[in-house]
């Protein structure tokens, strides 16, 4: 038996497991319940090994999408990009699958390569693997635009009822009383957020939304349909706040299929400030959701934790603004 | 003297350079001209060591682009992300910066990443870089829809003149004669590529296109301010074909701001097949170029190169296709 192979047997007698788990735990592989771990990573550092959590970290940041599709993917990309940059680092991009959840066997991958930080995209990490990172001093950040973070993670969302507050101050400058809402997904936060912000400014200025509140699910065509539900009604609105581009682009076709003129007719506000918004016709006010900021400020936040001054399950917003173009006007009387 | 230095003293006097330049070759740094380096190879294999080239390369892609925006990023990264996920490999996103050129610091940081093959999107690679990427083993393909490769190197780009009749095949079919080209860039093949194909195709239907070709540089704004010069004119077209999505949206932009009708008064095809072309008003008849498939394809490439196989300096060219949406239908007579 050689030296080693009898250092192993040691280790797995002192931490009451087999050699076989002993060398999981030491290749940072995964199948290992968190207390064992514990044990046996305590029983290597008496013996004078490495955890693989205490190995040095590679200059890299690990980005995980769901998927890189949507419009989202390129300006957080590019926030990363970055702050990697700025620290001499180059970003690994990993797709989690079709799951807000990524599994065990990407749990397995990032212990090997070892990233200096990690940001999650509207992931939600379960417990194990928070654990799994922690203890591999891998910090982690989720990037949040859904604003509805699990409370003992450090996230990176924005002001979502500010930028509420925003578009509706907007419309009420430019005079418009009859104003209609057409929210997000009314089970996520931000949604329930910007109409909230939104609602909350008009009532301050006495302008009811009534029965002008519909849900739709973030999707063009729900901007296409409850665009058309909206504008066919009697005493149609003159401005309809949308909760975020692609349904606010919509309702620019709703307008479109009825002979309406935007935003001579009808006023439009959008929510995101996605690159589309500059093409379409016309092009859209919106409010910005800085997603590149947010992007860097998530990647700066996971580079910065260290052993002595690790990460706390902070929530960090960052503003947003409004970015007026050509699809609002005061209405026509 | 420790024995080390007593033998890079060695290696330095074989390959008749300073023991400095021998670290800078053994650490993979750039500043040493190719003859040196290879000189200084040779003495290095003949006392035992690797040079940087032979050591193994790491399991991911790196996917270089000048910058990581427009619409095109995201589906290319999809491609190349299916492609590295299909061999257990991640991708590592890099930045050339506001060059079409990566630097020296980016082929320094590609000898120390080391990875198993490397994509670079729309650029031209120097001589000195793709010598020193051949000389450590690590194979690269551009990724390049502009249609205008180097000779010497592989690449990947689709069939832009076939595009160009597709197009025109489509518009021909629903009975258009007075048909509109507003072109891409003039100094691009890409863009030359598809009006060729497209004023082919109508040549060989007899129909002429004489003054209705105008060039754009592939901008929204391009298309506005075109599309409104061509649909002042008398003897307005009936169809405009612009060469790529962005410029149909100004169209689509352009007829808006006459009071026209898409497709009613005016039919438009775009090319490419962004996202956007989806949520234009209306969604936009256009040809699609497979950005993923192009990424996926010259991932594969780069990764099937193996010391046994090198890769060819080959173009391969994806086939393009036309996707009918809502923005065409035969002309009102």
């Amino acid at each position: 038996m050689t030296k080693s192979a009898s250092t192993l047997n040691h280790i797995a007698a002192d931490a009451d497991v087999s050699p076989s788990t002993v060398s999981k735990v030491l290749n940072g592989r995964s199948g290992v319940a968190p207390e064992t771990r514990e044990r046996v990573e305590r029983a290597l550092r008496s013996h004078g090994y490495s955890p693989p959590g205490e190995r040095r970290l590679q200059p890299f940041v690990e980005l995980v999408f769901e998927r890189v599709e949507s419009a989202f993917a390129t300006e957080i990309i590019r926030g990363v990009q970055r702050a990697a940059a700025s620290r001499g680092m180059s970003v690994v991009l990993t797709e989690s699958g079709d799951r807000h959840t990524p599994g065990p066997e990407w749990l397995d991958g990032v212990v090997q390569r070892r990233p200096s930080g990690v940001v999650l995209v509207f992931s939600n990490l379960p417990a194990d693997s928070k654990k799994g990172l922690a203890l591999r001093g891998i910090p982690f950040v989720v990037l949040d635009p859904a604003g509805d973070p699990a409370p003992d993670v450090p996230s990176v969302g924005s002001a979502n009822w500010s930028g509420g507050v925003l578009a509706a101050r907007h419309l009420l400058e430019l005079g418009h009383r009859d104003i209609a809402v057409i929210g997000g997904r009314h089970d996520m936060m931000c949604s329930r957020a910007r109409v909230a912000g939104f609602r909350s400014e008009l009532e301050g200025a006495a302008v009811p939304l009534d029965g002008a509140l519909v849900w739709g699910d973030f999707h063009r065509e729900d901007g296409v349909r409850l665009g058309l539900e909206l504008l066919r009604r009697e005493g149609r609105p003159t401005a309809i706040f949308a909760g975020n581009d692609l349904m606010a682009l919509g309702v620019l076709e709703a307008a479109r299929m009825l002979g309406l003129s935007v935003p001579h007719d009808v006023s439009v506000v959008g929510y995101d400030d996605l690159e589309v918004a500059r093409w379409s016709g016309p092009p859209l006010t919106t409010v910005r959701q800085p997603l590149a900021e947010m992007g860097e400020q998530a990647a700066l936040l996971a580079l910065d934790a260290r052993a002595d001054r690790p990460l706390r399950a902070a929530r960090v917003d960052l503003a947003t603004s409004l970015v007026v173009r050509e699809s609002t006007a005061p209405p026509r009387r």
